[in-house]
């Protein structure tokens, strides 16, 4: 059965929405994603609307709550072709989104269906995993295959990947051929930004495993040495002269972390993702 | 900042009403009954609609689930008037409705207003403990004193108890003297339950620290020796010949059980209990 | 006692094997299963290794470990494809086994392999779920959806199946209609083994979910109102007589149970089903 | 560093003691029994004083809480000499008491020590377990020998154990020989205890592992297939008629169990197990 | 009931008194801070009494710990009345002392009180939220209206606060503009400090969620991008200077952290802040 | 990665032994590590074979994994001689190796057989506890008393520690009167190791706990301030140049941390350890 919350009192007519991607079929190591949406609404509410880094409040963005697309967790394809279906039908009508995942590999449908809607569409990659595997588990849209689907539908040249410390010695061959590639730190994120065109499209995604798992140990795929929160933030302040069409953040895994604390990362960073967008909005 | 799930397909107009009332502001041992609406809704996605005790499908109720009211967590008094104020709106518009706690201090507003609209309201009390003190930690509206209120605005003979098992010798001073105090075990539901008028209004109030701690170890005050879920069960099945008019699910607390099985118990019930709804509806 | 990984000082040559099964490729609720049989291996320690309700020792039994299968996580068609070969392989050497899940999806195509190697083979069914769904998740390999392919290899007169408690109206007007369907209770179990020819080869599929959540929360599905541990274990005591060629053991979530207990249970029925083939042995 | 609790108000001069030996030294499983005696002390502000099963309450005892012994962590030896030091000094005065564990280990000294003051003592013993190796782990001191140290001290005739359902095949032929073993249950205690003089000191030790673990997960060593609380509340209550001198309530292990829920049991045993004494000080 | 701990061999006479204050009926978010003043006392077992960092040790402090003042859960009133009842008795005997907390809004009362026993007294106020709501919950003693409560008996120009990084739109206007307002770091803290004259009386309050949450998961409102521990102790050996004159620790929640490292960090703390007496008491 | 039990597919001949120690008998405050061993494999499943650290596979080094030597946990001198042998043993075969504890304790016996075989043996210490006195809990071969056995059979020219921060006050003088103590960071490291002879043997112990546990809450005695996992990293890549004869790695205690993520930092470190042995091979 399925008891659900009241709708929220903004309305579906919002340009921006937020929705969850509750799928982890093809996680390889701890299983769990599916629960993020809901951990992050639950969590929310003991993150402030008010964000003192951007001076701004999220009651000043009108956005809507969609809540969790339906996705079958014992099938990869399937799980492709209605989450790229929704996210088409999202662009169709002009709107713009934060999905919560779910695991990495929901990037993929939604990238997917981006880039057909927006040419010259630039992707922003934080990860700890290169995700370059040709596939994984049996399946070519593992998890652990996302980034090589993705460079299948944006040329390497406009895929731009942080932080990432983890693959096999195929993927960081592969990995460090790319022309932006910038492993282990997000130090060059203010760099490689700049010479994005001022009004080209981005897409951003963020596996909250880059974080290092002191500070956000409920993922599947904890690696050790990763990033400070602060650091994110700082990288995250930075988009704001992007003009940015969507944003996931995935790989929460609510059960790895009992405190809780993980949820309220995530939950605390799409705060500060929203309010990207209200520069969007008076735009 | 709140994000909030997408409204249900069933609208406002049904006539079954579920809502959350996420209070646990004068829990005496171990707070953190307010998670329990959201927790139940979350393990309502692993218990299955149908039920093969009744032979009936919850898809077969037009219910709505409203969402959480919004109650102060600070002050016992003015929970009170919200509660009271928001179950008298619901009663003028004719709806029953199955209230998910919160601690059991919320069961007094809720039936206070139930006895003003319906004369000769009987009320079934399952618990642990007594709740029978005069007041409890600087409030008379604590959760150990919540059947002490009812008393002062039910008659003590359409105050059925059982399942007590724990309390002060003030309390089972009392409680034995009142004409419906079967302790222990539901061994006298049944035949109690056969003394109320046919039509007479019921009100039902489970704090679900009856069960026994081994099957239900997330809750407050767990206290050792209590029943099993299939008793509960039973009992919950014999409710059939009643006018239910409302009902509440309490003293879940999520963060007490990481094996999440307690929100399931709470769940499964609130399925046995809605679908006793359908019959009303029929007639 | 204590399971081993990869090589124990028992040989290969043992006509026992054990293994595991690490998948949960499906699991529609909380995935984890894949930690079981790791999880198992470590409880086991805790376990002695002789039983007093049967007065044998596993010491007296020449069993293999030989750890755990890769299986494909992402892609249910190949794990079926996978483990179909493997059980293969091992009955053409004449071995017996005990597969450790997992989840419960895994057992299909076991009982398939073992299907065409024995002719005639009963299978026993112990779960809370129907599993009965035509497909589930995307999949027709859903461990929703076991029973129903279950049964499209072996004639429903001789699958019998006890204490399911849980599923859709369609499943249950479905298993209603078989010739041995026994829900909620394993009252039935001693007189339907009595049905089974003596010599007729006998595959047992224990669902750990069929035991009450209260003392096995570490489940990916938990159903309330199940049955005791002791009525299990008189159950697998009862299987004495049987001519058992294969057994599987499943659905132990060890991330959903911290304290451990449902890792040592599955350990524990584990011992007493190996001991079962002592009798094997012996003949 | 260490932190204090203030003095009970109840002065040393009480007649009855309580105190925590926080031991955990031979654990063979889990460890984590050294933090019972502190679980316990926080679990016991939400059990009431008032036992509605013997309709008295704590209140009307004066017992003194010494706080816990200190044991050296590394060394058996040592700890049976402080332990059985302790002990005597406490009955050279005296006193009766309740010692919380700690592991079972812990018996062996405090019952030399009666057995030293009191001629004819018998010994009740509940236990999952045998405890019946010669040595284990390298000490003869260990948990799983306690029985066998104890059958050194007092005669077998006077030992009465119950509930044993776990330990290796020397250990039940060996226990099968005594003249007063009695395993799987409780269902002999009452005709036993019958058979004890009336006047006889009798000494109480009771590891909590006798409950089944779905009921008290939180043990070193959970074996399935245990008693139900309310069979021994039962035992327990039967004890009344009992010259007891001294009683401990072992193997509570609080890391186990992040519910509570087992530290919460063993309080409101020991609660049941004081009030016993409330007759011996009336006499 | 309660069983208690044995007194500290230090009795009351002691100058500088320790005490818990288990009060969280504010709590707006995860309620549980009144299991710290226990936990804390556990932890500190763990902790060595000698601070390399200070090279004393605090065998060489006379301290007293009084275990837990008794607060009414569910009355903010009266708590606020009781709680600075205490303080001022203590006070008028001279004795300087740390308060275990509970929530945050118990320093208002003790700050009170010590600000009619000390003219003059500075307020130093490390935090994550800036606690400057009117009122919170419905009452104004709410642990998020705490430093607006304490603003009202302390002049702003004497109250000091660092490390803030989360509040509403409100709170941040109104804080910006206080004279001593050093939000997101600890930076300010040795400057600030410079400027309070040398014998004025100082009151520490620290909110241990001025930490970040990957080093303190266990409160009841983490909120990300905190403060490394480092930091906050090398504040904390800055206040040697100052004359203080009470200190308190707020906002574990050790429900919140079943790893147990987030009551070490408290009680590590707890000892740097009791060494600081140690130049106290020899002057 | 994936670390195996006992039999690997490569064979014992490998010049490279890892083995697990799973001893945790004289744990002083939270006991847990004997299960370090297994949770460090199955956390390895989450850990690539691959380093971008060292630009070197796992999968281009073989070794040998022995799986856990039995240990007794109840007695500390017999745990020593069995540890001491079975080092001994294999050095006398020429293996090099890696011990994953269990405890510091065991850390004496290997280093005593090591200093046997090697002579000139230099042993470079990473811990945040000093481990030196005489005795403790009853035994001199206490976990708090390692480095101090450790300092009779190596001479503490050739004894370097790093990153101490807890200890009593004796300890304290006697380790800083060391010629190589350098506390509370590890900015010493490559400037010390650089005093050691090129070909000289070096043996590395690293207690895990001297990583802040914020990173690593999972171990027994959780000391706050300590070091990042990076800055153990750097360290760990600057003994490249070294002659490595044996390697620890303790205090990993699993059921305190039941996010894993303590577990997969070892494996993360055992993976960058291990790879320093391939340069060892090629030579």
């Amino acid at each position: 059965m399925r008891l659900r919350y009241l709708s929220s009192s903004e309305n579906p007519d919002s340009q921006i929405w937020i929705f969850g991607i509750p799928y982890d079929g093809t996680s390889s190591h701890r299983p769990g994603a599916r629960f993020a949406p809901d951990a992050v609404r639950i969590s929310s509410e003991g993150i402030e609307s008010y964000s003192p880094y951007q001076s701004l409040d999220l009651n000043g963005l009108r956005f809507y709550d969609y809540g969790n697309i339906e996705v079958p967790h014992a099938n990869p394809e399937m799980m492709v072709d209605e989450v790229h279906g929704f996210i088409t039908g999202l662009l169709m009508q002009g709107k713009r989104f934060l999905a919560i995942g779910g695991e990495h590999s929901i990037s993929y449908p939604i990238i997917r269906a981006c880039s057909e809607q927006y040419k010259n569409l630039f992707v922003i990659y934080f990860d700890a995993h290169c995700d370059m595997r040709d596939s994984y588990g049996g399946s070519i849209y593992s998890h652990a295959s996302v980034a090589k689907r993705i460079l299948e539908v944006i040329p390497s040249i406009r895929f731009m990947s942080f932080g990432i410390r983890s693959g096999d010695t195929h993927e960081f061959t592969f990995a460090r051929n790319l022309p932006h590639f910038y492993p282990f730190t997000l130090n060059e994120v203010k760099n490689v930004l700049e010479t994005i065109p001022k009004e080209a499209p981005v897409y951003v995604t963020i596996d909250l495993d880059v974080i290092d798992p002191g500070f956000f140990p409920g993922t599947g795929a904890p690696e050790p040495c990763g990033i400070k929160p602060g650091d994110l933030l700082d990288a995250v302040l930075s988009f704001r002269s992007l003009n940015i069409v969507g944003i996931d953040v995935v790989e929460l895994c609510p059960p790895a972390d009992s405190s809780g604390v993980s949820a309220t990362l995530a939950a605390f960073f799409i705060r500060e993702l929203l309010l990207l967008f209200i520069k969007e909005q008076v735009e």
